[in-house]
């Protein structure tokens, strides 16, 4: 905020406002100034969201009860305080919001201006909150570790007595929930995807009513989430019969995932990370078939910061550091045909990689 | 879109993506133009959204591929169709990639411009495709009629055996989604509530380690999804033995819920619905401890148009018509002792309602 010259940030992306005040409700704003953190809601989440922040230790948010709108009383507290440059999230604020918000704070300065008048202005920021929250604390880390060896159980302990010819997919990812239900978690992090047969060419597919048949390619990709924090896990198999073409994609899959592990260390750029696993399948006439980025930050969010892509003008490399955690999940995908995906979740370390997921590459 | 003079529509919230296309995945945005509807969608996608659209009956929305962004694409589109206002939709477009694609389609027109040198200009636009969306058709009305019917079986034969002392709010709520899923659901709709006791008195409490004990309000909230489409219901009930306390908060919702359903007809303004139900609560002395909305419309979201609500500046009275679906659901919280919510889902008719949901008031 200093260095964005703001004398205060509206925050009211969710993982945001949950990451700098503790409140996991699904309303309410925080007012940050530089020496406040206000977390402004509504009646419904009022006595809620004081218990929740009052018994946070070292929390120093209060909490500011929006009679009418969020908005309304946020706009009252900048203009009775005099608050001239307000950043807002310009990655998460909708642009009627913006505009709303705009027009209230300049209210009666929407007419002629005196000289000297101090008009507020909203200011577009970007990342604030995202670039502290890319970098796990060890408690984060902490839950993110038990919750990828949660998850890991539930790979080597449950998947193969689910995943049988003759279920359909949609029993298959039921089958999952459950037992990510019973190792503990809140909720499945996304919709499971079991994709089998030709399905597992479709990076995104679902879980539909195709009946696992002998032969099959199958994608199992799932995550959970434990005590807020998200991991995600993928392996491929094939049921027997194994092909010999099943085999050469799935080790160019597996090689180009070990590439991209031993390309984590702090100080690599996102950039090389995702290269490394690229070049691998392009050694393999593969290149192609890697439509998607190399991984994508875990925590309060499945997808964050930072992404483990290709560069791009609107996303730069950067150098990734110690505490960050991510997913490596390089795929080849040949559409009719058959696709693997392999990822797990790894933490950054000086020299390397802390691979949280503890999942044999080839489940059987 | 004629109405507003738009020569083209950016629609980027999803559900409004899934309505008009069909396409129901986690990415991709649709440009709609007088004559044609085309999703652009990146490489993960591509295949899934054709698949999808081929198989549509009656649809008319190609795919386009994204080879780098969506924006990209869209851009390039609609530049070289000289298309000149562009609608977006305010109230999801986040302030950011407003400001991207305005600038990408103001191009090298930054630089000063020659007489006559159309500039394409973004128009934020508010609830074009909500307002249609708010009118159920045929189709969709049988969906929700079918998810509110296995719904109500849920809470008639799973909830009396599920709700017990003994027992804590997540493992009441862990059984109820098991319910909710093995009634046929793609999942629960959001995270169940299962506030007991002084807990029954948050409107948005979570289901938490406390244990139901005798004697104990429980406010029982939860939905589902089936093929797409949201269904909401809450019952309150008390452990034995009953409170006079409790049976007093009880009547005066139940009134007030009979109230507002007694409103419901076609042609009915949201807050005169609403103001039924408040007006039995301030009765009883209860209108202040009513603080939100009386419903809000379901569909392929859990909360949409309409609001049922308190007339307000941001959100006037507007009436509602045959084919609209929402929630009934008034509520009394007293802070610290005890809370009542009862929530049925309704269809407006010409003369009146049809409550979809079939659950006696009191489940026992």
């Amino acid at each position: 905020m200093v260095d964005a010259g703001l004398d205060a940030l509206i925050v009211s992306h969710r993982p945001n406002v949950q990451y700098l005040s503790g409140f996991a409700g699904s309303a309410g704003a925080l007012l940050v100034t530089r020496d406040a953190s206000r977390l402004v809601v509504d009646f419904r989440y009022v006595t809620a969201a004081r218990e929740m922040l009052e018994g946070r230790p070292g929390g120093s948010t209060t909490v500011e009860r929006a009679d009418r709108s969020e908005d309304e009383t946020i706009v009252l507290l900048l203009k009775s305080e005099g608050r001239q440059r307000i950043g807002i999230e310009a990655a998460w604020m909708p642009v009627l919001r913006f505009n709303r918000l705009s027009a209230a704070l300049a209210g009666e300065a929407r007419t002629p201006l005196h000289a000297g008048t101090p008009v507020p202005v909203l200011v577009p920021t970007e990342r604030i909150v995202e670039r502290v929250r890319a970098v796990k604390d060890p408690a984060e880390i902490a839950v993110l570790r038990e919750a990828a060896e949660r998850l890991s159980r539930v790979a080597v302990e449950a998947l193969p007595q689910i995943v049988e010819p003759g279920r359909t997919e949609a029993e298959v990812a039921a089958a999952l929930d459950a037992a990510v239900r019973e190792a503990g978690f809140n909720r499945p992090a996304f919709d499971t995807i079991v994709a089998s047969g030709p399905n597992s060419a479709l990076p995104h597919a679902r879980a539909g009513g195709r009946r696992l048949a002998p032969g099959d390619p199958v994608v199992l990709d799932f995550g959970g989430v434990y005590d807020g924090y998200c991991v995600d896990l993928t392996r491929t198999v094939q049921l027997p019969p194994t092909t010999g073409e099943f085999r050469r994609l799935f080790a160019a899959v597996a090689e180009a995932h070990a590439a991209a592990l031993a390309a984590v260390r702090a100080g690599a750029l996102t950039t090389d990370i995702d290269h490394a696993a690229r070049q691998t399948l392009e050694r393999y006439g593969l290149a192609a078939a890697f439509g998607h980025g190399t991984g994508h930050g875990l925590g309060l969010e499945l997808h964050e910061e930072p992404r483990i892509s290709k560069s791009d003008p609107a996303r730069p490399a950067e150098a990734v550091s110690v505490g960050m955690v991510f997913t490596v999940e390089p795929g080849v995908y040949l559409p009719g045909t058959a696709g693997v995906r392999i990822e797990d979740d790894v933490l950054v370390v000086e020299n390397g990689c802390d691979v949280l997921t503890k999942v044999p590459i080839a489940l059987w």
